[in-house]
Protein backbone atom coordinates (compact mmCIF):
# COMPACT_ATOMS: atom_id res chain seq x y z
CA UNK A 1 0.00 0.00 0.00
CA UNK A 2 1.05 3.33 -0.55
CA UNK A 3 2.35 4.96 1.85
CA UNK A 4 -0.32 8.69 3.55
CA UNK A 5 3.59 9.67 3.85
CA UNK A 6 2.28 13.56 4.82
CA UNK A 7 -0.85 14.85 5.99
CA UNK A 8 -1.55 17.85 4.31
CA UNK A 9 -1.89 21.82 5.72
CA UNK A 10 -5.00 22.20 4.50
CA UNK A 11 -6.62 18.81 3.16
CA UNK A 12 -8.60 16.98 6.30
CA UNK A 13 -8.65 13.25 7.22
CA UNK A 14 -11.31 11.47 9.49
CA UNK A 15 -12.94 12.91 12.27
CA UNK A 16 -10.70 12.69 15.63
CA UNK A 17 -12.03 10.83 18.95
CA UNK A 18 -13.19 14.37 21.14
CA UNK A 19 -10.26 13.49 23.60
CA UNK A 20 -7.85 14.86 20.47
CA UNK A 21 -7.24 18.02 20.08
CA UNK A 22 -8.55 19.38 16.72
CA UNK A 23 -6.47 19.85 13.99
CA UNK A 24 -6.22 22.85 11.62
CA UNK A 25 -8.35 21.58 8.72
CA UNK A 26 -11.02 20.03 11.76
CA UNK A 27 -11.09 23.78 13.44
CA UNK A 28 -12.00 25.46 9.88
CA UNK A 29 -14.49 22.83 9.04
CA UNK A 30 -16.10 23.42 12.39
CA UNK A 31 -15.52 27.19 12.47
CA UNK A 32 -19.71 28.82 13.35
CA UNK A 33 -21.03 30.93 10.58
CA UNK A 34 -19.49 34.15 12.67
CA UNK A 35 -16.40 33.84 12.08
CA UNK A 36 -17.10 33.90 8.26
CA UNK A 37 -17.24 37.18 5.85
CA UNK A 38 -18.31 37.10 2.50
CA UNK A 39 -15.75 38.63 0.22
CA UNK A 40 -17.52 41.32 -1.79
CA UNK A 41 -17.85 40.80 -5.57
CA UNK A 42 -15.95 43.86 -6.57
CA UNK A 43 -12.97 42.20 -4.42
CA UNK A 44 -13.05 39.40 -6.96
CA UNK A 45 -11.11 39.85 -10.27
CA UNK A 46 -12.49 36.33 -12.27
CA UNK A 47 -9.62 35.45 -14.99
CA UNK A 48 -10.36 32.87 -17.71
CA UNK A 49 -7.58 31.32 -19.80
CA UNK A 50 -8.54 30.13 -23.69
CA UNK A 51 -7.57 26.54 -22.48
CA UNK A 52 -10.49 26.70 -20.22
CA UNK A 53 -8.95 27.06 -16.85
CA UNK A 54 -10.43 30.18 -14.31
CA UNK A 55 -8.33 31.87 -11.85
CA UNK A 56 -9.94 33.78 -8.68
CA UNK A 57 -8.38 36.83 -7.44
CA UNK A 58 -9.10 38.25 -4.12
CA UNK A 59 -8.34 42.22 -4.56
CA UNK A 60 -6.84 43.67 -0.96
CA UNK A 61 -8.21 47.55 -1.65
CA UNK A 62 -6.91 47.70 2.14
CA UNK A 63 -4.06 48.19 1.16
CA UNK A 64 -3.34 49.26 -2.89
CA UNK A 65 -6.32 51.70 -3.00
CA UNK A 66 -5.10 53.33 -6.20
CA UNK A 67 -4.04 49.58 -7.68
CA UNK A 68 -6.91 48.07 -7.00
CA UNK A 69 -9.06 51.22 -8.56
CA UNK A 70 -7.30 50.61 -11.50
CA UNK A 71 -7.10 46.75 -12.15
CA UNK A 72 -11.12 47.27 -11.42
CA UNK A 73 -11.00 50.24 -14.21
CA UNK A 74 -8.84 47.83 -15.87
CA UNK A 75 -10.76 44.59 -16.37
CA UNK A 76 -14.03 46.91 -17.24
CA UNK A 77 -12.43 48.62 -19.71
CA UNK A 78 -11.51 45.65 -22.28
CA UNK A 79 -7.71 46.09 -21.08
CA UNK A 80 -7.03 42.29 -20.77
CA UNK A 81 -8.02 41.44 -24.35
CA UNK A 82 -5.47 40.00 -25.97
CA UNK A 83 -3.49 39.41 -23.07
CA UNK A 84 -1.18 36.51 -22.33
CA UNK A 85 0.77 34.58 -19.48
CA UNK A 86 4.36 35.29 -20.91
CA UNK A 87 6.41 33.99 -18.00
CA UNK A 88 6.64 31.44 -15.31
CA UNK A 89 9.70 31.06 -13.74
CA UNK A 90 9.88 28.62 -11.14
CA UNK A 91 10.27 28.91 -7.48
CA UNK A 92 9.07 32.77 -8.26
CA UNK A 93 6.35 34.04 -10.15
CA UNK A 94 3.77 33.41 -12.87
CA UNK A 95 3.32 36.63 -15.05
CA UNK A 96 0.89 38.18 -17.30
CA UNK A 97 -0.23 41.44 -19.00
CA UNK A 98 -0.81 43.72 -22.38
CA UNK A 99 1.50 45.66 -23.61
CA UNK A 100 1.88 48.74 -21.59
CA UNK A 101 3.94 50.51 -24.09
CA UNK A 102 1.65 50.35 -27.07
CA UNK A 103 -1.34 49.81 -26.17
CA UNK A 104 -4.02 53.07 -24.25
CA UNK A 105 -4.82 52.63 -20.89
CA UNK A 106 -8.35 52.26 -20.52
CA UNK A 107 -10.38 55.44 -19.16
CA UNK A 108 -9.90 56.15 -15.22
CA UNK A 109 -6.86 54.30 -14.80
CA UNK A 110 -3.97 56.39 -12.97
CA UNK A 111 -1.25 56.32 -15.41
CA UNK A 112 1.36 56.38 -12.62
CA UNK A 113 0.24 55.31 -9.09
CA UNK A 114 2.02 56.51 -5.59
CA UNK A 115 4.09 53.58 -4.38
CA UNK A 116 1.14 51.82 -2.24
CA UNK A 117 4.28 49.17 -0.37
CA UNK A 118 2.51 49.40 2.24
CA UNK A 119 0.30 51.27 4.51
CA UNK A 120 -0.51 53.16 8.09
CA UNK A 121 -0.91 50.62 10.84
CA UNK A 122 -3.33 52.98 12.39
CA UNK A 123 -7.12 51.92 11.30
CA UNK A 124 -6.28 48.29 10.85
CA UNK A 125 -6.54 45.44 13.73
CA UNK A 126 -4.22 43.76 13.85
CA UNK A 127 -3.97 39.56 15.22
CA UNK A 128 -0.08 39.16 16.17
CA UNK A 129 1.48 35.63 14.70
CA UNK A 130 3.29 35.33 17.41
CA UNK A 131 6.13 34.03 16.04
CA UNK A 132 9.41 35.23 14.74
CA UNK A 133 9.85 36.56 11.09
CA UNK A 134 12.54 37.33 9.20
CA UNK A 135 11.16 40.40 7.24
CA UNK A 136 9.37 42.68 9.25
CA UNK A 137 9.80 43.59 13.12
CA UNK A 138 6.46 41.78 13.66
CA UNK A 139 3.87 39.58 11.57
CA UNK A 140 0.23 39.48 11.91
CA UNK A 141 -2.83 39.36 10.28
CA UNK A 142 -5.16 42.06 9.56
CA UNK A 143 -7.93 42.80 7.08
CA UNK A 144 -7.41 38.90 6.36
CA UNK A 145 -4.48 39.44 4.62
CA UNK A 146 -1.11 38.65 6.21
CA UNK A 147 0.93 41.56 7.20
CA UNK A 148 4.72 42.64 7.98
CA UNK A 149 4.03 45.92 10.88
CA UNK A 150 6.56 48.00 12.19
CA UNK A 151 4.76 49.53 15.09
CA UNK A 152 7.54 51.71 15.46
CA UNK A 153 7.41 53.33 12.40
CA UNK A 154 3.67 53.01 12.26
CA UNK A 155 3.55 50.92 9.01
CA UNK A 156 1.97 47.66 7.52
CA UNK A 157 2.32 45.52 4.53
CA UNK A 158 0.95 42.81 2.38
CA UNK A 159 3.18 39.67 2.33
CA UNK A 160 4.49 37.98 -0.78
CA UNK A 161 2.68 34.64 0.08
CA UNK A 162 2.15 31.37 -2.02
CA UNK A 163 -0.65 32.49 -4.48
CA UNK A 164 0.11 36.50 -3.65
CA UNK A 165 -0.33 38.60 -6.60
CA UNK A 166 1.76 42.04 -6.88
CA UNK A 167 2.26 44.33 -9.85
CA UNK A 168 4.42 44.23 -12.42
CA UNK A 169 6.68 47.38 -12.48
CA UNK A 170 10.02 49.03 -14.15
CA UNK A 171 12.45 50.95 -11.72
CA UNK A 172 11.77 53.35 -9.35
CA UNK A 173 9.98 55.80 -9.40
CA UNK A 174 7.60 53.84 -11.71
CA UNK A 175 4.96 51.54 -9.61
CA UNK A 176 2.89 49.82 -12.43
CA UNK A 177 -0.46 50.45 -12.97
CA UNK A 178 -1.96 47.35 -12.95
CA UNK A 179 -1.68 46.52 -16.32
CA UNK A 180 1.12 43.64 -15.49
CA UNK A 181 0.62 41.29 -12.47
CA UNK A 182 2.71 38.52 -11.42
CA UNK A 183 1.35 35.49 -8.82
CA UNK A 184 4.08 33.65 -6.48
CA UNK A 185 4.36 30.18 -7.56
CA UNK A 186 7.07 29.76 -5.22
CA UNK A 187 9.00 29.69 -1.46
CA UNK A 188 6.81 33.03 -0.29
CA UNK A 189 10.03 36.09 -2.37
CA UNK A 190 9.37 37.86 0.53
CA UNK A 191 12.50 40.18 -0.22
CA UNK A 192 9.71 41.58 -2.51
CA UNK A 193 7.78 42.97 0.46
CA UNK A 194 7.45 46.83 0.56
CA UNK A 195 9.67 46.35 -3.06
CA UNK A 196 6.38 46.35 -5.13
CA UNK A 197 2.69 46.83 -4.83
CA UNK A 198 0.49 43.56 -3.84
CA UNK A 199 -2.88 43.31 -4.58
CA UNK A 200 -4.51 41.06 -3.85
CA UNK A 201 -4.44 36.56 -3.88
CA UNK A 202 -5.09 33.83 -5.87
CA UNK A 203 -8.25 32.07 -3.58
CA UNK A 204 -8.74 29.38 -6.69
CA UNK A 205 -7.33 27.60 -9.14
CA UNK A 206 -3.57 28.91 -7.96
CA UNK A 207 -2.90 25.38 -9.39
CA UNK A 208 -3.27 26.03 -12.87
CA UNK A 209 -0.75 28.78 -13.02
CA UNK A 210 1.44 26.62 -10.85
CA UNK A 211 1.88 23.79 -12.91
CA UNK A 212 2.52 25.78 -16.30
CA UNK A 213 5.42 25.02 -18.28
CA UNK A 214 8.51 26.62 -16.97
CA UNK A 215 10.20 29.59 -19.55
CA UNK A 216 13.17 28.74 -21.14
CA UNK A 217 14.64 32.10 -21.38
CA UNK A 218 16.11 34.16 -18.60
CA UNK A 219 13.85 34.98 -15.49
CA UNK A 220 11.61 32.73 -16.93
CA UNK A 221 10.18 34.35 -19.99
CA UNK A 222 8.83 32.06 -22.53
CA UNK A 223 10.93 31.91 -25.29
CA UNK A 224 8.39 32.56 -28.24
CA UNK A 225 4.51 34.14 -28.28
CA UNK A 226 3.54 30.24 -29.16
CA UNK A 227 4.30 29.06 -26.07
CA UNK A 228 2.17 32.17 -24.55
CA UNK A 229 -1.11 31.24 -22.69
CA UNK A 230 -3.75 33.82 -23.97
CA UNK A 231 -6.51 34.90 -21.25
CA UNK A 232 -9.54 34.32 -22.59
CA UNK A 233 -11.37 37.30 -20.08
CA UNK A 234 -11.18 39.29 -16.84
CA UNK A 235 -13.80 40.16 -15.39
CA UNK A 236 -14.80 41.45 -11.83
CA UNK A 237 -16.94 39.03 -9.96
CA UNK A 238 -19.37 42.05 -9.63
CA UNK A 239 -19.44 42.02 -13.50
CA UNK A 240 -20.97 38.86 -13.97
CA UNK A 241 -24.61 37.90 -13.78
CA UNK A 242 -25.63 37.50 -9.80
CA UNK A 243 -26.94 33.49 -10.33
CA UNK A 244 -23.49 32.90 -12.24
CA UNK A 245 -21.12 35.07 -9.46
CA UNK A 246 -18.51 32.43 -7.54
CA UNK A 247 -19.51 33.50 -3.82
CA UNK A 248 -16.20 33.32 -1.39
CA UNK A 249 -15.74 33.53 2.30
CA UNK A 250 -13.44 34.40 4.32
CA UNK A 251 -12.18 33.17 7.82
CA UNK A 252 -12.39 36.71 9.95
CA UNK A 253 -8.54 37.09 11.23
CA UNK A 254 -10.12 38.10 14.62
CA UNK A 255 -12.04 35.70 15.59
CA UNK A 256 -11.60 32.88 17.81
CA UNK A 257 -11.59 30.13 15.32
CA UNK A 258 -8.66 32.08 13.43
CA UNK A 259 -6.39 32.19 17.22
CA UNK A 260 -7.43 28.17 17.63
CA UNK A 261 -6.41 27.90 13.91
CA UNK A 262 -2.93 29.78 14.37
CA UNK A 263 -2.01 27.88 17.02
CA UNK A 264 -3.26 24.58 15.68
CA UNK A 265 -0.65 25.20 12.93
CA UNK A 266 1.69 25.91 14.91
CA UNK A 267 1.46 22.82 17.34
CA UNK A 268 0.64 19.93 15.25
CA UNK A 269 -0.45 16.89 17.30
CA UNK A 270 -2.72 14.88 14.32
CA UNK A 271 -1.22 10.96 15.01
CA UNK A 272 1.44 11.77 11.64
CA UNK A 273 3.45 14.37 14.44
CA UNK A 274 5.57 13.93 16.45
CA UNK A 275 7.22 17.26 17.11
CA UNK A 276 5.07 19.65 17.14
CA UNK A 277 7.27 22.99 16.00
CA UNK A 278 6.22 25.36 18.15
CA UNK A 279 5.60 28.06 15.84
CA UNK A 280 4.64 28.71 12.32
CA UNK A 281 5.88 30.74 9.37
CA UNK A 282 3.34 33.96 8.31
CA UNK A 283 2.88 32.57 4.61
CA UNK A 284 2.13 28.64 6.42
CA UNK A 285 -0.49 30.15 8.27
CA UNK A 286 -2.72 31.08 5.64
CA UNK A 287 -6.10 32.79 6.15
CA UNK A 288 -8.60 30.00 5.47
CA UNK A 289 -11.29 30.71 2.11
CA UNK A 290 -14.08 28.79 1.31
CA UNK A 291 -16.83 28.95 -1.21
CA UNK A 292 -19.82 30.50 0.25
CA UNK A 293 -22.25 27.95 1.18
CA UNK A 294 -25.36 27.55 -0.20
CA UNK B 1 7.48 46.95 -23.77
CA UNK B 2 7.39 44.23 -21.28
CA UNK B 3 8.16 45.34 -17.71
CA UNK B 4 10.88 43.13 -16.37
CA UNK B 5 9.47 42.88 -12.77
CA UNK B 6 11.67 41.69 -10.68
CA UNK B 7 15.15 40.47 -10.61
CA UNK B 8 15.26 36.95 -10.05
CA UNK B 9 16.92 35.46 -6.92
CA UNK B 10 18.91 33.45 -8.68
CA UNK B 11 19.63 34.23 -12.15
CA UNK B 12 21.28 37.62 -12.83
CA UNK B 13 21.52 40.15 -15.18
CA UNK B 14 23.78 42.86 -16.75
CA UNK B 15 27.84 43.66 -14.71
CA UNK B 16 26.90 46.61 -12.36
CA UNK B 17 29.59 49.36 -11.85
CA UNK B 18 31.98 48.84 -9.33
CA UNK B 19 30.76 51.46 -6.84
CA UNK B 20 27.75 49.43 -6.20
CA UNK B 21 27.46 46.47 -3.87
CA UNK B 22 27.45 42.77 -5.72
CA UNK B 23 23.77 41.33 -6.06
CA UNK B 24 23.71 37.63 -4.61
CA UNK B 25 24.03 36.41 -8.09
CA UNK B 26 27.74 38.44 -8.87
CA UNK B 27 28.97 37.03 -5.67
CA UNK B 28 28.31 33.34 -6.24
CA UNK B 29 29.68 34.46 -10.41
CA UNK B 30 32.80 35.95 -8.99
CA UNK B 31 33.46 33.09 -6.21
CA UNK B 32 37.12 31.97 -6.05
CA UNK B 33 37.64 28.36 -6.84
CA UNK B 34 38.16 27.72 -3.11
CA UNK B 35 34.56 28.75 -2.49
CA UNK B 36 33.86 25.43 -4.37
CA UNK B 37 33.14 22.12 -3.21
CA UNK B 38 32.68 18.53 -5.67
CA UNK B 39 29.53 16.92 -4.72
CA UNK B 40 30.44 13.31 -4.56
CA UNK B 41 29.30 11.36 -7.09
CA UNK B 42 28.00 8.17 -4.64
CA UNK B 43 26.17 11.36 -3.35
CA UNK B 44 24.42 12.19 -6.23
CA UNK B 45 20.92 10.24 -7.37
CA UNK B 46 20.30 10.50 -11.22
CA UNK B 47 16.44 9.99 -11.99
CA UNK B 48 15.31 9.64 -15.21
CA UNK B 49 11.79 9.88 -15.73
CA UNK B 50 9.96 8.14 -19.23
CA UNK B 51 9.21 11.70 -20.74
CA UNK B 52 12.86 12.19 -20.98
CA UNK B 53 12.59 14.63 -17.84
CA UNK B 54 16.08 13.88 -15.81
CA UNK B 55 16.44 15.13 -12.30
CA UNK B 56 19.51 15.30 -9.87
CA UNK B 57 19.15 14.91 -6.42
CA UNK B 58 22.18 15.63 -4.23
CA UNK B 59 21.91 13.32 -1.13
CA UNK B 60 22.57 14.08 2.69
CA UNK B 61 24.41 11.51 4.67
CA UNK B 62 25.73 14.04 6.74
CA UNK B 63 22.09 13.96 8.18
CA UNK B 64 20.28 10.48 7.27
CA UNK B 65 23.19 8.28 6.92
CA UNK B 66 21.03 4.71 7.33
CA UNK B 67 18.31 6.33 4.95
CA UNK B 68 21.10 7.60 2.69
CA UNK B 69 22.39 4.13 2.59
CA UNK B 70 19.19 2.04 1.77
CA UNK B 71 18.91 4.54 -0.91
CA UNK B 72 21.86 3.64 -2.50
CA UNK B 73 21.31 0.05 -1.98
CA UNK B 74 17.84 0.65 -3.31
CA UNK B 75 19.13 2.44 -6.63
CA UNK B 76 22.03 -0.89 -7.07
CA UNK B 77 19.29 -3.56 -6.20
CA UNK B 78 17.00 -2.22 -8.92
CA UNK B 79 14.60 -1.05 -6.93
CA UNK B 80 12.86 2.19 -8.96
CA UNK B 81 12.18 -0.28 -12.08
CA UNK B 82 8.72 -0.05 -12.82
CA UNK B 83 8.10 3.04 -9.95
CA UNK B 84 6.37 6.09 -10.83
CA UNK B 85 5.15 9.35 -9.28
CA UNK B 86 2.15 9.29 -8.57
CA UNK B 87 1.17 12.04 -6.03
CA UNK B 88 1.49 16.10 -7.04
CA UNK B 89 0.01 18.23 -4.69
CA UNK B 90 0.65 21.98 -4.94
CA UNK B 91 1.74 23.50 -2.96
CA UNK B 92 3.40 20.89 -1.57
CA UNK B 93 5.03 17.75 -2.59
CA UNK B 94 5.92 15.50 -5.91
CA UNK B 95 6.07 12.18 -4.42
CA UNK B 96 7.39 8.66 -6.03
CA UNK B 97 7.88 5.37 -5.08
CA UNK B 98 7.02 1.68 -5.82
CA UNK B 99 5.25 -0.66 -3.77
CA UNK B 100 6.93 -1.17 -0.84
CA UNK B 101 4.06 -3.77 0.74
CA UNK B 102 4.26 -6.24 -2.18
CA UNK B 103 7.89 -5.90 -3.75
CA UNK B 104 10.88 -7.34 -1.75
CA UNK B 105 13.44 -5.33 -0.50
CA UNK B 106 16.70 -5.62 -2.69
CA UNK B 107 19.62 -6.96 -0.29
CA UNK B 108 21.12 -4.63 2.43
CA UNK B 109 18.21 -1.91 2.30
CA UNK B 110 17.65 -1.73 6.48
CA UNK B 111 13.83 -2.33 6.45
CA UNK B 112 13.25 -0.83 9.75
CA UNK B 113 15.96 2.48 9.69
CA UNK B 114 16.29 4.84 12.73
CA UNK B 115 14.26 7.99 13.23
CA UNK B 116 17.55 10.09 11.50
CA UNK B 117 15.15 13.24 12.28
CA UNK B 118 18.01 15.08 13.56
CA UNK B 119 21.39 14.64 14.44
CA UNK B 120 23.74 15.91 17.16
CA UNK B 121 25.06 19.07 16.62
CA UNK B 122 28.73 18.00 17.79
CA UNK B 123 30.67 17.52 15.01
CA UNK B 124 28.86 20.06 12.77
CA UNK B 125 30.99 23.53 11.84
CA UNK B 126 27.59 26.22 11.65
CA UNK B 127 27.23 29.02 9.98
CA UNK B 128 24.79 30.62 11.80
CA UNK B 129 22.00 32.76 9.34
CA UNK B 130 21.57 35.57 12.24
CA UNK B 131 18.13 35.86 11.44
CA UNK B 132 15.06 34.96 13.31
CA UNK B 133 13.56 31.85 12.54
CA UNK B 134 9.65 30.45 13.41
CA UNK B 135 10.52 26.99 13.42
CA UNK B 136 14.12 26.36 15.10
CA UNK B 137 15.92 28.46 18.42
CA UNK B 138 18.31 29.02 15.54
CA UNK B 139 18.89 28.17 11.74
CA UNK B 140 21.80 28.17 9.98
CA UNK B 141 23.89 26.18 7.49
CA UNK B 142 26.60 23.27 8.20
CA UNK B 143 28.37 21.17 5.81
CA UNK B 144 26.61 22.81 2.88
CA UNK B 145 23.13 22.49 4.35
CA UNK B 146 20.26 24.72 5.61
CA UNK B 147 19.66 23.33 9.66
CA UNK B 148 17.44 24.63 12.17
CA UNK B 149 19.71 23.66 15.47
CA UNK B 150 19.34 24.08 19.12
CA UNK B 151 22.39 24.96 21.31
CA UNK B 152 20.80 24.00 24.33
CA UNK B 153 19.54 20.09 23.43
CA UNK B 154 22.94 19.49 21.05
CA UNK B 155 20.29 18.94 17.87
CA UNK B 156 20.47 19.49 14.22
CA UNK B 157 18.37 19.23 12.05
CA UNK B 158 17.78 19.58 8.15
CA UNK B 159 15.50 22.04 6.99
CA UNK B 160 12.27 21.05 4.22
CA UNK B 161 13.05 24.06 2.03
CA UNK B 162 11.60 24.00 -1.64
CA UNK B 163 13.46 20.85 -3.93
CA UNK B 164 14.58 19.26 -0.67
CA UNK B 165 13.40 15.53 -0.47
CA UNK B 166 11.89 13.55 2.36
CA UNK B 167 11.44 9.83 2.95
CA UNK B 168 7.63 9.11 2.67
CA UNK B 169 6.37 7.09 6.02
CA UNK B 170 3.77 5.61 7.77
CA UNK B 171 2.56 6.68 11.48
CA UNK B 172 5.33 6.48 14.02
CA UNK B 173 7.46 4.65 14.38
CA UNK B 174 8.06 3.57 10.69
CA UNK B 175 10.82 5.93 9.49
CA UNK B 176 10.33 4.88 6.09
CA UNK B 177 12.35 3.11 3.92
CA UNK B 178 13.65 5.26 1.04
CA UNK B 179 11.55 3.63 -1.05
CA UNK B 180 8.93 6.28 -1.37
CA UNK B 181 10.43 9.47 -1.67
CA UNK B 182 9.03 12.87 -2.13
CA UNK B 183 10.28 16.68 -2.95
CA UNK B 184 8.99 19.83 -2.05
CA UNK B 185 7.21 21.97 -4.40
CA UNK B 186 6.41 25.18 -2.50
CA UNK B 187 6.37 27.00 0.90
CA UNK B 188 8.56 25.39 2.57
CA UNK B 189 6.35 22.87 4.98
CA UNK B 190 9.01 23.47 8.22
CA UNK B 191 6.72 21.93 10.15
CA UNK B 192 7.35 18.57 8.82
CA UNK B 193 10.88 19.38 10.27
CA UNK B 194 12.44 16.75 12.71
CA UNK B 195 9.45 14.71 11.70
CA UNK B 196 10.85 12.99 8.85
CA UNK B 197 13.84 12.13 7.66
CA UNK B 198 15.13 14.65 4.81
CA UNK B 199 17.74 12.42 2.57
CA UNK B 200 18.67 15.38 0.62
CA UNK B 201 17.78 18.20 -1.75
CA UNK B 202 16.63 18.72 -5.93
CA UNK B 203 20.24 20.45 -7.34
CA UNK B 204 19.00 19.70 -11.07
CA UNK B 205 15.47 19.66 -12.67
CA UNK B 206 12.79 20.77 -9.87
CA UNK B 207 10.80 22.16 -12.29
CA UNK B 208 10.31 18.75 -14.02
CA UNK B 209 8.84 17.62 -11.03
CA UNK B 210 7.13 21.12 -10.23
CA UNK B 211 5.69 21.34 -13.56
CA UNK B 212 3.59 18.43 -13.72
CA UNK B 213 -0.24 18.38 -13.46
CA UNK B 214 -1.35 18.04 -9.80
CA UNK B 215 -3.61 15.33 -8.61
CA UNK B 216 -7.16 15.91 -8.31
CA UNK B 217 -7.58 13.06 -5.44
CA UNK B 218 -7.22 13.43 -2.07
CA UNK B 219 -3.54 14.85 -1.03
CA UNK B 220 -2.68 15.24 -4.76
CA UNK B 221 -2.59 11.83 -5.58
CA UNK B 222 -3.39 11.11 -9.22
CA UNK B 223 -6.53 9.82 -9.73
CA UNK B 224 -5.64 6.33 -11.55
CA UNK B 225 -2.44 4.67 -12.81
CA UNK B 226 -2.91 5.94 -16.17
CA UNK B 227 -2.09 9.50 -15.08
CA UNK B 228 1.65 8.33 -13.15
CA UNK B 229 4.87 9.44 -14.00
CA UNK B 230 6.92 6.50 -14.89
CA UNK B 231 10.42 6.28 -13.53
CA UNK B 232 12.46 4.77 -16.12
CA UNK B 233 16.21 4.56 -14.15
CA UNK B 234 17.50 5.61 -11.05
CA UNK B 235 21.12 5.47 -10.77
CA UNK B 236 23.98 7.05 -8.54
CA UNK B 237 26.34 9.23 -9.80
CA UNK B 238 28.99 6.29 -8.73
CA UNK B 239 27.15 3.87 -11.53
CA UNK B 240 27.33 6.06 -14.41
CA UNK B 241 30.58 5.74 -17.07
CA UNK B 242 32.98 8.45 -15.32
CA UNK B 243 32.44 10.43 -19.17
CA UNK B 244 28.80 10.86 -18.76
CA UNK B 245 28.43 11.17 -15.02
CA UNK B 246 27.26 14.45 -14.67
CA UNK B 247 29.30 16.38 -12.06
CA UNK B 248 28.54 19.84 -9.48
CA UNK B 249 30.25 21.64 -7.12
CA UNK B 250 28.55 23.37 -3.72
CA UNK B 251 29.42 26.75 -2.35
CA UNK B 252 31.41 25.87 1.01
CA UNK B 253 29.28 27.38 3.54
CA UNK B 254 32.11 28.32 5.95
CA UNK B 255 33.58 30.40 3.08
CA UNK B 256 33.78 34.50 2.63
CA UNK B 257 31.65 34.01 -0.30
CA UNK B 258 29.05 32.29 1.10
CA UNK B 259 29.09 34.45 3.91
CA UNK B 260 28.55 37.72 1.48
CA UNK B 261 26.12 35.58 -0.25
CA UNK B 262 24.07 35.51 2.50
CA UNK B 263 24.54 39.21 3.80
CA UNK B 264 23.52 40.11 -0.09
CA UNK B 265 20.22 38.08 0.36
CA UNK B 266 19.34 39.72 3.25
CA UNK B 267 20.18 43.33 1.71
CA UNK B 268 19.23 43.29 -1.79
CA UNK B 269 20.59 46.41 -3.29
CA UNK B 270 19.94 46.05 -6.94
CA UNK B 271 18.71 48.89 -8.59
CA UNK B 272 14.99 47.52 -8.33
CA UNK B 273 15.15 47.01 -4.83
CA UNK B 274 13.75 50.39 -2.75
CA UNK B 275 13.83 48.87 0.68
CA UNK B 276 16.26 46.11 1.84
CA UNK B 277 14.84 43.71 3.91
CA UNK B 278 17.48 43.28 6.46
CA UNK B 279 16.76 40.14 6.72
CA UNK B 280 16.02 36.31 5.11
CA UNK B 281 14.55 33.35 5.48
CA UNK B 282 16.29 30.51 5.97
CA UNK B 283 15.18 28.53 3.07
CA UNK B 284 15.54 32.02 0.38
CA UNK B 285 19.28 32.16 0.98
CA UNK B 286 19.76 28.43 -0.76
CA UNK B 287 22.96 27.39 -0.64
CA UNK B 288 24.33 27.90 -4.30
CA UNK B 289 24.76 24.66 -6.65
CA UNK B 290 26.76 24.73 -10.21
CA UNK B 291 27.55 22.91 -12.66
CA UNK B 292 31.77 21.74 -12.11
CA UNK B 293 33.47 23.86 -14.85
CA UNK B 294 35.45 21.54 -17.15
Amino acid sequence: MRKLLLVSAVLLVAAAPPSKPKTPSEIVADAPPSAWRDIPADDLLVMDLRNGAQVVIQLAPQFAPVHVANIRALAKGGWWSGAAIYRVQDNYVVQWGNNESTRPLPQGVVAKPPAEYHRALKGLAVRPLGFADPYAPTAGFAAGWPIGYDSKAGTANLAHCYGYVGVGRDLSPDTGTGGELYAVIGHAPRHLDRNIAVVGRVIEGIERLSSLPRGTEALGFYKDASMHVPISAVRLGSEIPAGARPAYQLMDTQSASFSAYVKARANRKDDFFIRPAGGVDLCNASVPVRKKPA
